[in-house]
């Protein structure tokens, strides 16, 4: 039987098509991607932030391809979590989604840094990514999950706090001053996707305050944003099943189980 | 009313006091420890093996101090989370262990290196660091505090499983080869703890496999490790807190809650 979640729309639409069909020639990277998933296109962003040339390949990762998904955990597969993103970088595989961005800025120290040169700047950077991580990314998923509504409304309030200390932390007009940065690539996945809680949610830009409304207009208007961004017609389908609390992904999976997000 | 953890052995003991007392000099950097935490010894092993200068101070994160703990989310204060470990650095403040750690490897280049020169390397220690705060530590804490055998059982099974992925990672002697890294200090203060589940859970070293029981005794008996373990006999008052479910620190809050550990 196939997985419920495997016959979900094949490939990237609108100004993402583009740049796949742009990226479609061999390259020593090759970035295997699902058009759909806010994690592959944090790397995405990445990419082009950076410049760096790469092969695009869709891969439903439902669908479990067999050079894809390792046999066993860890294996030597591209990624043996079956979990896009994931890179080949010289025939060398590595995944999740932020790793890899850590791992452009070491290996292509020529392309523009997303991580600021003093220490203390670059910890502080970090800390903000780990709470996009603990606490934006998880409540975007209860929330969006969550079929009671006291518990719809429990989510908005941690997910618009969580937005909130972030948005009090930025320096403007990007969070780390006036260059595009790492914290900004995090969380602006799920900008692009605010749209599901605003309509099904009950959720505002503008309640979670701290200046939250200016910034995450001027994120997700960002070119690299808008080259990685699908038609959002494609998206409802595969949001629909989040809202009904029917999505398989493994993403899905932990935020039923009160797991951490993978 | 205060904190029910909060009358908590005051201070660290045996091998750790020892190391206490030769940090009590005021440095530039100083190190808000708690003796019992998992977490503080991370950051507390990395000093040690980068031979930092550092003064240690012992914090009790319950008591919850007003220049230790800010009034507001993300305040100036030292950790606005109250959690330890956390440092001061110049007088500028951070906190969570593993970030922790990467400032002293970005902030102190001269001394010995954590993490891999090579990119790549240096991913796939982070992939496996991951592993650890994903996969490790969760089921760690799950299994201590799980009433129910059943529940008991399946956390023994995912901590093992999560073990023995990781064991069979380690290149050896340590994670990454010949040197001690990131990877061993962010695993090994569950190493020291593991008596705690070997006592009460019938979790045995030796059903892990896959080098295990080495890799362990190896990671236990290192200088930087025992200088920062304190003696069993006053852990084990906390951990029967944990094992009756009735602990209250925001890691044992979280497990029972189904939230990813802070």
């Amino acid at each position: 039987m196939s997985h419920p979640d495997a016959d979900i729309f094949p490939h990237a639409t609108e100004k993402a098509l583009e740049t796949v069909a742009s990226h479609s020639a061999p390259q020593d990277l090759i970035f295997y991607a699902g058009w759909f998933c806010p994690f592959v296109q944090r790397t995405w962003i990445a990419l082009e932030e950076k410049g760096i040339p790469y092969q695009y390949k869709e891969v439903n990762p439902y669908h479990k391809e067999k050079h894809f998904l390792g046999e066993s955990l860890y294996s030597s597969y591209i990624n043996p979590k079956g979990l896009v993103p994931a890179i080949e970088y010289h025939g060398k595989p590595l995944y999740e989604s932020l790793i890899i961005c850590e791992f452009l800025e070491d290996a292509f120290p020529s392309t523009p840094r997303l991580l600021p040169a003093d220490p203390f700047e670059r910890a502080n950077a970090r800390l903000w990514i780990d709470h996009i991580s603990k606490a934006v990314v998880p409540s975007f998923f209860r929330l969006v999950q969550a079929q009671d509504p006291e518990k719809q409304a429990i989510a908005l309030e941690e997910n618009c706090k969580a937005l909130r200390a972030l948005a009090e932390a930025v320096k403007g007009p990007y969070f780390g001053g006036e260059e595009w940065g790492l914290v900004d690539t995090a969380v602006v996945p799920w900008i692009v996707r605010d749209y599901v809680i605003a309509e099904h949610r009950g959720y505002k830009r503008a309640d979670v305050g701290g200046g939250w409304e200016e910034y995450a207009k001027r994120l997700e208007s960002r070119e690299s944003v808008l080259r990685t961004s699908s038609g959002k017609k494609h998206y409802e389908k595969i949001y629909g099943r989040y809202l009904r609390d029917e999505a398989q992904s493994e993403a899905a999976k932990a935020t039923r189980e009160g797991r951490p997000v993978p």
